[in-house]
């Protein structure tokens, strides 16, 4: 019987109990789920023989290294700067991990000793990052086997709403964590190569430098770039790939609209607005215009974002709640966290809303003396409000990645990330057969 | 015989010890400075008899409860993070404290201990912030005094390079801190009052808000929002002020053209450029414009900026040196660190060179049915390269304000900025005499 130790039942970790649970009897596991909402974990487990729930607090080191001791396999869930204490246990106390998170130097830091031990720490593998990873070195090594040179790679993916659910003038409503939606692009400019030149993209710009992308069954999409593209030559084993761009799929007007309260500056995380509880939201968007423009407040906002009164994006605003005369709730709330009030609601999937996840990757490489593209896209909605395609698409390669390990089949010990074929290969498999699968293209150009 | 303990011999202090050591002998002072580099402490010292030059750790807290357990005042020079410490020290061993650094919250709350103990510690005695404030307080108690109503404070401040010395077309060389100018604004929105609205200004467009001043004997100059004004309104207890602005001053030209950077987006601190010794400093500013402009660089960059090509804006970037086939020196730099280490050496202030402080306060008031006017101005510039203007007006307030202290002149105990009479007062006469006065005129509207 081996332990597997799954920390954290929130949303994301529902289908990957579900498997672990399914998956149970036949590998011979016992799945430990812990939360510090007890109730949460026991809602997951519900009476299943092959599951436990408990309470669980990840800062109670003692209770955390009894509960890492006894187990095969820890799966956290946990928010990731939490992942380095729990990494260090499963390390000294012989357990492989898996986690959904970004790979950090921290944990990287720590390969040599954990390779040492025979163990796998597995790590990015969710939806973003995780199968983004998955298909593009499954694309990447067939290329490669074939003889082919690969000249260009760009990779999108958006976490949106269904066509069918989705009913506002965005196009948009929140699948994931909402903050995030609201801070995207913020923190750095964007950075990517293409013909072997380093392009970087300012916050200011970022939104308003878009493509346009069609993908097949799902429509068409805007994409605007994500952080550094650049990194992803070497994580891929790409060094000399002269075009590296990845990006965010958004619905067609969102990033006008978005761009629109960046040009404002409203989506600000690092100062507070003064007495904002004083404040309608009419009143804090007009304190953001410059002080010589002339007419209504609407008149305003339309001239300095450059757009007819009666336009689509003036439409956007007013329906977000940006001219109302509604007051802010916060006392003293910074401008992120004023919109993300307003927002929450807007933003809000309903019971009966289907969220989607659409990924695409676009490759270019030279064989035979022929150019050729080659496309892979993957559309997946939400089942339920349980089984949303983001929870699917996170909680599912974590929840095969770990029956990988147990079943002995990762034989690259160490600190990694799904970009090697005996990871990806069967988790992908394994995922088509779950409903979530990558339609591939080629063709000469 | 009374010990003041100067901390810090740098560049800023040297007016402040020749003043200290020049009224040492008919106060019974002995001066005593400290600097990490005693050479620095020394020259400044020279063979004064009422002066001594150590040695001095600031991180050695034994020896500098020493030091400071035998002082009556102690001048901290150190750099402002580093005040905190030596505060605590005087608050313990009973010494005065006076500093050039913006008051902290830190500090605020030792001020019923500084109180009960009889001690001044007296902060934001330089030029900016320090002379700001006295002059505003003086004009503002001035306006009270009299029975009148003030409705708006602007106040205007630059560090700036004499006429007689501007020899480039940005008309900017560095007389402060050079990466003070490099980050000028990018931690967060300016933030002004005006008619009792709020207003907003995100830095991609704090440059580009600018207003025109005329400076009697100075000349023409540009102002450009600095930073939090509201936060002044309570600092000079006018928490009902409906008009309250603060702004920086630069030479006409320079704002177009260092909005210019910031729409490139080079002036970010918050990442480094992969490989930057590998890229000239043309390729460089390349590297951030729009990927779908046409032409030469010159070209792209002049669309970008919506600038003919002969313009003075390209001229200025052109003498900038970012058009220019030099490579950039930093291995790994980020975006800040690689423009400040071209503009170090164009704008760097020449031995001959004289810098120049130039200080505004406009205020309107309203006097016996009256709508007045009153413009306070203060032009000073430096004498030569140890007397700066920035040396001097740093320097000076702080010295006078320890010449206060230890005479026994304060009445007012506790933590405190330069907003009260008993300090400003004699403080601003005192400077009028050693050159450094304030021209008023008053108007009816």
């Amino acid at each position: 019987m081996k332990k597997i130790f799954v920390i954290g039942a929130g949303r994301s970790a529902t289908n990957l109990i579900e498997y672990l649970l399914e998956h149970a009897a036949e590998n011979q596991w016992k799945v430990i789920v812990g939360d510090y909402n007890e109730k949460l974990a026991r809602q997951k487990v519900g009476d299943h023989p092959s599951g436990e729930a408990i309470f669980f607090d990840a800062n109670d080191a003692e209770k955390r290294q009894q509960l890492i001791a006894s187990s095969a396999l820890v799966v956290s869930f946990l928010p990731a700067h939490m992942h380095l204490g729990v990494a260090r246990d499963c390390l000294k106390l012989g357990a492989h991990l898996v986690t959904a998170s970004y790979l950090t130097r921290e944990l990287e830091g720590m390969n040599e000793a954990v390779k040492a031990k025979g163990l796998v720490f597995l790590n990015e593998m969710g939806a973003d990052p995780g199968i983004d990873h998955m298909s593009a070195m499954r694309s990447i090594d067939e290329i490669r086997e074939k003889g082919g040179k690969l000249t260009a790679f760009k990779s999108y993916c958006g976490a949106l709403v269904a066509p069918e659910s989705n009913d506002n003038p965005w196009g948009y409503k929140f699948t994931w964590s909402p903050m995030n939606l609201i801070l995207a692009g913020g923190q750095s400019a964007a950075k990517f190569i293409e013909n072997g030149k380093y392009h970087y993209i300012p916050y200011h710009r970022l939104f308003s430098t878009t493509e346009t992308i069609e993908v097949s069954g799902a429509g068409t999409f805007e994409a605007y770039a994500n952080r550094d593209s650049v990194i992803y030559r070497e994580k891929y084993g790409l060094q000399d790939l002269p075009t590296m761009f990845r990006a965010t799929l958004r619905v067609p007007g969102f990033c006008e609209a978005w761009n629109s309260l960046v040009k404002l500056g409203i989506t600000d995380p690092n100062y507070e607005i003064h007495q904002s509880d004083q404040l309608t939201y009419r009143e804090w968007v007009e304190a953001y215009l410059p002080t010589n423009l002339q007419g209504s407040m609407e008149e305003k906002l339309a001239a300095y974002l450059d757009t007819p009164l009666n336009s689509p994006l003036m439409g956007r605003l007013e329906w977000a709640g940006l001219l109302s005369d509604q007051h802010i709730i916060r006392k003293k709330g910074t401008p992120a966290e004023i919109l993300l009030d307003l927002l929450l609601e807007k933003f809000k999937l309903g019971e009966e809303d289907k969220d989607m996840l659409v990924m695409v990757d676009k490759f270019e490489y030279e064989w035979e003396g022929k150019k050729i593209c080659r496309t892979s896209s993957m559309v997946t909605k939400g089942i339920d409000p349980l089984h949303t395609a983001i929870s699917r698409t996170v909680g599912l390669p974590a929840a095969i990645g770990a029956k990988l390990i147990l079943q002995g089949k990762v034989q690259q010990k160490g600190v990694q990330m799904p970009v090697n074929k005996e990871v990806y290969g069967p988790v992908l498999d394994e995922l088509a057969e779950l409903g979530i699968s990558f339609m591939e293209e080629e063709w000469v150009e």
